[in-house]
């Protein structure tokens, strides 16, 4: 009797024991299905997608596009694009669109989870004298440029910005002095960036000046200048061009990366500018930075984004971190099977289809021309190659004066050598623009007949 | 025997059953584990943390944060500080990591995902005077001004800032004259914000010039006057102070929210500047934003921050978008359970109990004064309020000149009165710290006799 009621208990523990079980593998099987792949919550992961699902696709494709090999075959060919002639084709800005497809590849790895209560404070490291800057970004950037060789880290302070373009004013600020009886001038050699004369006076500043042209400026004293190299909008490397000393440089490196140039050398100036925009393409998260010498420099430029804007946005910091971290990571890991590509070999394969794309539509036309770039050796890449520019600098030859008023009559947008401080037979191009906005200026190009 | 075998099997299957039941129960803790409280993987959650582990609090802290009902009873009581007189407690800034708590709570609410392929481009809505305006962040501040009813949106022109702070240069710069024979004059009342004369001269502009105290002003033609209210530092409602007609007001309403002020009219201005630091806290995510009515000013704005930074970080608007989304939600579904207040609701709570302490400590010590706010009617809270400002405006009753160095004498960090334009024996001080800190400075208040 009482072996029956043991057993009896027994098999109804037995019984319970399976419930339990049951209802432990529903808990298990629910858990991982309700955060996804990744771990992520599936529905949080949807939501930031839908804020400009243009930029964006179907989930599927991307995953699809995981598998891909990164052939730069996935170029449009002119042929391909449909052109009635009445799309107007915008290539004024230099958006790095072209970019997109790359990290689309790349499906999650770049992927950000940011909790609501995360980087809440204005301060990221109060031990740094840049107290905003966020050391894991501060700590990819150090890496990528050990990876790439192209800038000196070492002996530097980093100082992060919302884009270069406050760097730039930072430096402008820093190098300035503060009691001098009239503004320092700030010259750069045209053609330059068409921005630097506007963003110089925009404040009227007694701090600082725009005085032109770097090659024609004789003024006596000090004086600030602009080395941009690889050079935005003609793409050659640049030194400085002013005939004397008495100078202050500031190197914008913005386009001195490998997919742009052969890094023939390692940068190792007193102030150097690059940005997160020309280097992966990221534009929106408006983050750059400067790797600066003398630490008294670096303390007026951090106190002038201290006034400007209280610091830098934590958010795009953390997400430019991850970025450039899986930037050298796809440099390490390179060639480790036949569909792996780092990002440079990638997106350098992009731009030499493009360049080439480019070269027989404009040579074909007869009415324009490019320049040429000598070839040299990529310390990076590890052969010899020629530069390809981000910006197409073409030159009208059909006796037209206003090359970007030629283009605008045929709905091309570009922007025009006056901008840059030069002739308007000129016109800047962006060539990082997407594959079908590209393609379609192919297409626009092959219309023209001298 | 068969039944002997039977109660075996029986037995063996028993003990089969509870291994598994082991098993699975391992698997489930591991799992939840692994994932954190909110099913993030620990090590995502963590990486980003890793930066500023300094902001943050253990996790097991976080987990049982999520449990807590939002009772403001949760505030740190001064006894239950440790506190040896050696700590060094710095509330000079307004930094507002006291909000963590209620966003921890909310949990994943307001994660934010974001693709390595999202938001590249330079520009978020072309069709907007102001380009680089998320439509999503756009349409979410919209809606909480109407939810909260503290400011008109119809009519106006939102312009998005990296922090107010951008916002406040770029209203200085499109409300002053670019062909003026001087620079504008740009005047507040005193006691002003401490950084109003630095951030409008550190640039030395041309086109406008800080002329202190708005109380005193009396130059002939037009100026600029900054109106920031609920007022930062002392707390008071503010309206123009200058005794005459001609002058560009500019109202800095960063403080009128229902956590610090009673909601008693909707502000109808020219130009209002609000900040997401002070509205939830999210100090790091840089992002302000303007209600314009004029077009030509705002489009002066947007050309500001074009030539400043060439827009706004799009991670940090999407970011904004979502907090600002989730706090809107929480004023709508308030009160539909024992354990929802709204953020307002639950972040006045705490501001209540600390001041109610603060006041407590101050005239346990006989050393300080405090000032009083009249109570009005608040339209969001729907009864008579008191004012209970970010900052607390101490003044020292002991002839004590230098409040600011008498403080941190007692290892107390705050902010002179000099820095706000008065007197030395007024200091500022943080009311929007973590518990502990505040809780430290109200133990270490009560070591204070006259």
């Amino acid at each position: 009797m009482a072996r029956i009621t043991s057993i009896f208990s027994l098999r109804n523990l037995f019984v319970l024991s399976l419930a339990l079980n049951v209802s432990l593998i529903l808990r298990v099987v629910y858990v991982s299905e309700k955060h996804g792949p990744f771990g992520f919550p599936t529905e949080n992961k949807r939501a930031p997608l839908m804020a400009d699902t243009s930029e964006t696709e179907p989930e599927a494709d991307q995953r699809t596009r995981l598998f891909l090999p990164t052939s730069s075959s996935s170029v449009t060919a002119p042929s391909e694009v449909e052109d009635d002639g009445k799309r107007i084709i915008n290539l004024d800005h230099g958006d790095p669109t072209m970019y997109e497809k790359y990290w689309q590849k790349m499906g999650e790895k770049t992927t950000i989870v940011i909790p609501g209560w995360q980087s809440m404070s204005y301060f990221s490291d109060v031990k740094n004298l840049c107290w905003f800057l966020e050391p894991e970004f501060a700590k990819q950037v150090v890496r990528l440029h050990k990876v790439v060789g192209n800038a000196q880290t070492e002996g530097r302070h980093i100082v992060v910005g919302t884009g270069s373009s406050q760097l730039f004013l930072a430096a402008l600020f820093a190098l300035s002095p503060t009691n001098g009886s009239e503004p320092m001038s700030v010259v750069s050699a045209s053609p330059y960036y068409s921005s630097y004369p506007s963003m110089t006076d925009y404040q009227k500043s007694g701090l600082y000046k725009w005085a032109g042209d770097a090659q024609s400026f004789n003024k006596p004293g000090p004086y600030i200048e602009l080395v941009t190299s690889p050079n935005n909008p003609d793409g050659f490397a640049r030194h400085s061009m002013v005939n004397r000393t008495g100078g202050i440089l500031v190197h914008d490196l913005a386009y001195y990366w490998p997919q742009y140039t052969p890094i023939s050398y390692q940068a190792d100036h007193d102030l150097t500018l690059f940005t997160v925009s020309k280097t992966t393409g990221h534009a929106g998260i408006r983050i750059g930075w400067a790797l600066v010498k003398d630490v008294e420099i670096a303390k007026r430029m951090t106190k002038f984004i201290e006034l400007n804007t209280i610091g830098v946005s934590k958010d795009s910091q953390l997400r430019a971190a991850k970025v450039l971290k899986v930037v050298a990571d796809s440099c390490e890991q390179s060639g480790s099977s036949e569909y792996t590509e780092s990002f440079f070999e990638f997106n350098y394969h992009l731009m030499a289809q493009r360049w080439q794309q480019l070269r027989e539509a404009v040579n074909a036309s007869g009415v324009f021309s490019l320049p040429g770039f000598p070839p040299a050796y990529c310390n990076f890449h590890g052969h010899i190659l020629e530069p390809q520019p981000a910006f197409a600098w073409l030159r009208c030859e059909n006796n037209t004066e206003d090359c970007e008023s030629y283009l605008r009559g045929h709905k091309i947008l570009a922007r025009g050598g006056r901008h840059f401080g030069v002739e308007p037979n000129y016109v800047r191009v962006s060539m990082l623009d997407r594959d079908d906005n590209f393609g379609a200026f192919l297409k626009r190009l092959s219309m023209f007949q001298s």
